[in-house]
C-alpha cells in the first residue's frame, strides 16, 4: 500500500510482520527556520512486501461487510491447492458442515461471500492446505484459552450492542487485589468496568459480579464477553442503571489470566483441579472487600449481583447460597450444575438456600440453551427449586454453550438488575 | 490434549478455533445430595480436531524457550512444501536474511532452534508456502499499525524488565477524557498507569506523559511497550520513582486505537494529515487538566515528565517548548525531527526554546539509533540546541527505528525521573 500524504510525500506500510516499514524521503532546506537542514530519511526495515506477493499488488480486505450484512471473506494465498473458512461464524452462514469452501480467483486471492448475516458478533479462521491460519487482513483477534481466531461484527441488530457507538464510554481497569485468604495466591489480577462519569462524579453505584467459564479467567468478560461494549450502550439507551462491573478469575490458583502473570507467556491449558473445590467461593469475600473499600459503591443486598456462565454460574449459585444475605441479583448462564458431592463445600446445600429464600432476593435467573449438554442437569436442578419453593425466572434459548448465547445472556440480565 | 481431573473424569479442549470443545460425561447419582440426579454431558461444539492432523497428534508446543536461550519454533503443517521463520526475531538469531528456513520432520512438523538468543522480546511469524502465518501454538500476539505477529520474551537480562515479575503490580486503566479544543473528537480514550498502592494508599504521584509514533495510539506503549511491566519492575527495584504513567492518542482525528472507536472493527492505516499540524501540542492542556482533576498527582513542572518515539518525540519537543515551564523531564526517542515550516505553530521556535531553556529544566534527553533513517536530523538538531547552549544527554545506542530500541529507552529514561 502506497499512502499519499503531504501532496509530495509517500510512505508505505509493510504487512510482513516485520514492523512497519516506512520510506519517507523528505528533503528541505529552510534556512529560516530553526530546523533548517533536515534529510528525514526512515526507511525502517529492510523487509518488504514481496514476501506476500510483491510490490504493487492489489490491497486485500477482508472481511468486507456489506449493506445487506453478506460478508466476504478474502485471503491471498496463490500457492494454496484449497482454502476454506471455519469457524463460529459458520452459524451464521445458513449453511450445512463445519467449514465452507473458498474460491480462488485469477489474482490468487481466495473468496467466498456469504448470504446476509444475522447480527452477531462472529469469530472464524481459514484452513490452507489442511494448515488452520488467522486471516491477515483482519487484525482483530479472540482469544478463546489457547485458541485465537478473528472476529467481526454484523451490526443492525443485537450487534450493535457489541459494537462501540457514539455513546458515553466507562473505563476499563485492569488491577490486583488482595486475596488473604486463599492461600494458592494471595495476589490476583481483577478486572473492572466503571460506568460513564465515575471518575468526574461523585455518585455511589451498585455492583454487579461477573463470573468466567472453566479456562477462562479474568480477561474473558471483556474481551470475549464485550461487557464494556455491552453496558456502555445499555447505559446510553436508558435500559440499564450505571453499575460498576467486576470480572474475577475463578481459577483459585491463577494469580492472573495467561501472559498476566510470573508463568510468563506460558499456553494457557484447562487444568484446574481446585477449580470447584469452594476454595472461589469462600475467599470471594476478599474480592467484596477489595471492591467495597476502593470503589464507590451503594454495599448493599439490593445493590449487589452475581452471575457467571458455566462454572461461574456453580460459583454464583453456591457463592449466593453460602452468603445468603449478600445478593439480591443472582443469574446462572448455562451454569454447570455438576454434583460434587464428597466435597463438604457442596453437601446439604438446601438449608442455604432456604435461608437464602427465606431472606429474599429480587431475582434468580436461569438461563439455558437447548442443544446444550448442560440442558437436563438445569431441568433437574429447576425440580429442585420448585420442590424447596425457591422462585426463579427460567429463560431458554436456541443454541448450545457458547459466547453467542452468554453475550445474548449478558444483554438480557443487566436491564433487570437494580431497579 | 486429554486432562485427567476429578480422577475418573476427562475433558477435551480443541485447538481449531471453534470454541472450546468438551467433551464431559458424568452421571453421578447420589441420592442423598440435594442436586443429586445429574447427567452432565457437554460436547458444546463438533468441531474436532482433526482438522489439524486428527486425534491424537502430538501436541506442538511453540515457542520452546530451554535453559540456555536456545528458541525452538515448531509448525504443524504436513502438507506444506516450504516453511521459513520471519519477522523481528531475525536480530536475535545471528543469522543472515529475512528469514530462515525451518525443516519438516517425519511427523510433519516443521522446527528450527535458534543459537542461544540475546535477552530480549521478539516478534515472529511463519512463512507456509508464502502465506504468512501466525504461530497457532502461541497465543501472545502483537499489533503493529495492521500486522499482528507473534511475540516472546527471552529472559536472563533486558527481557527480564519485560516480563510479570513476582513484584507488586500497579494497575491499568483505559479510560475517556474530554478534550474540548480538539474540534477533531472531544472525546478520546487515554490509559492510565497507575503505580502499586495508588489504589489503597493517599499520597500524590508525579506523572510521566508517554507519547506513540505514527500509526500508532493509546494502545501502542502498554501493549508493545510494556509500559505496565517495565515500571513496575523498575519500581520494585528501587530503581524508579512510583509515577502516574499517561499514554495519549497523538492522532487527532482518533477518538480512540483500531476497533476501540465508533468506527467499528476498520482495518487500522496510517493516514493521518493532521499528525503534525499543531492540533495534538495545542489540545495537550485538555489531557494534562484531565489527568490532574482525576488522579492524585503532584501538579508541578518537578513532577511533570514528556517523552514519546519517532512523532511522540516530535510532539514532546514541541508541547514542552510550547508551554515552556511545564515539564521538568523531556524525552526524545528516535524523534521525528521533521520540519513543519508553513504551519505557523512550528515557525520561528527558537524563543520558545530560550524560553523554556532560561527557566531551567532537569533532563532534556535526546535518545537514537545508529542505523535509524532520522540519525543525520539528530545531528542537526543538536546542533542547534548547542548553538542556543541548551543542555541534553545524547544517548546513542545500536539499531534503528524500533520498539527493541523504544522499550530500551523507556527502561534507561524512567530511572532518571522525579529524582
Amino acid at each position: 500500500m502506497v499512502y499519499p500524504i503531504f501532496g509530495f510525500r509517500t510512505f508505505e506500510v509493510s504487512e510482513n510482520g516485520f514492523g512497519v516499514c516506512i520510506n519517507f524521503l523528505i528533503i528541505i532546506h529552510m534556512k529560516k527556520h530553526f530546523l533548517f537542514s533536515i534529510s528525514f530519511l526512515m526507511c525502517l526495515t529492510g523487509f518488504a512486501q514481496q514476501e506476500l506477493g510483491g510490490r504493487g499488488q492489489v490491497q486485500v480486505n477482508s472481511p468486507v461487510i456489506d449493506f445487506d450484512s453478506r460478508v466476504t471473506f478474502n485471503l491471498l494465498a496463490p500457492n494454496a491447492q484449497s482454502v476454506s473458512l471455519t469457524g463460529d461464524v459458520m452459524r451464521g452462514l445458513g449453511v450445512e458442515g463445519r467449514s465452507v469452501d473458498m474460491v480462488k480467483g485469477e489474482n490468487g486471492i481466495w473468496s467466498y461471500t456469504s448470504n446476509p448475516m444475522p447480527s452477531d458478533l462472529y469469530t472464524y479462521s481459514f484452513m490452507v492446505d489442511g494448515l488452520r491460519t488467522l486471516d491477515p487482513n483482519n487484525v482483530y483477534t479472540n482469544r478463546d484459552v489457547s485458541t485465537v481466531t478473528n472476529m467481526f461484527i454484523v451490526g443492525n441488530g443485537i450487534g450493535d450492542l457489541y459494537s462501540v457507538n457514539k455513546a458515553p464510554h466507562g473505563t476499563v481497569i485492569k488491577t490486583w487485589y488482595q486475596s488473604p485468604t486463599n492461600t494458592d495466591a494471595t495476589v490476583r489480577r481483577i478486572t473492572i468496568y466503571t460506568p460513564p462519569g465515575y471518575e468526574t462524579g461523585g455518585q455511589s453505584y451498585p455492583v454487579f459480579y461477573l463470573l468466567h467459564g472453566m479456562g477462562g479467567d479474568e480477561e474473558a468478560w471483556i474481551t470475549q464477553g464485550r461487557t464494556a461494549q455491552i453496558l456502555d450502550n445499555l447505559i446510553a439507551q436508558g435500559l440499564a442503571t450505571p453499575m460498576i462491573v467486576v470480572m474475577t478469575n475463578g481459577n483459585v490458583e491463577q494469580e492472573a489470566a495467561p501472559g498476566e502473570s510470573s508463568l510468563g507467556l506460558q499456553r494457557p491449558v484447562m487444568t484446574m483441579p481446585k477449580m470447584m473445590d469452594g476454595t472461589f467461593e469462600t475467599t470471594f469475600p476478599d474480592i467484596i472487600k477489595f471492591v467495597e473499600s476502593v470503589f464507590r459503591v451503594k454495599a448493599n443486598k439490593a445493590d449487589r449481583a452475581i452471575a457467571g456462565l458455566s462454572m461461574g454460574g456453580f460459583h454464583s449459585l453456591h457463592i449466593s447460597r453460602y452468603y445468603p444475605n449478600t445478593f439480591d441479583y443472582i443469574g446462572l448462564f448455562s451454569a454447570a450444575l455438576v454434583d460434587r458431592g464428597g466435597n463438604p463445600f457442596y453437601e446439604n446445600i438446601v438449608p442455604s438456600l432456604q435461608t437464602q429464600n427465606s431472606n429474599g432476593y429480587k431475582l434468580y435467573w436461569i438461563a439455558m440453551g437447548k442443544t446444550d449438554g448442560l440442558y437436563q442437569s438445569c431441568v433437574d436442578f429447576r425440580k429442585q427449586l420448585d420442590d424447596i419453593g425457591m422462585k426463579y425466572i427460567y429463560r431458554e434459548s436456541e443454541g448450545g454453550h457458547t459466547w453467542t448465547n452468554w453475550r445474548l445472556y449478558l444483554t438480557e440480565f443487566v436491564p433487570m438488575l437494580f431497579k
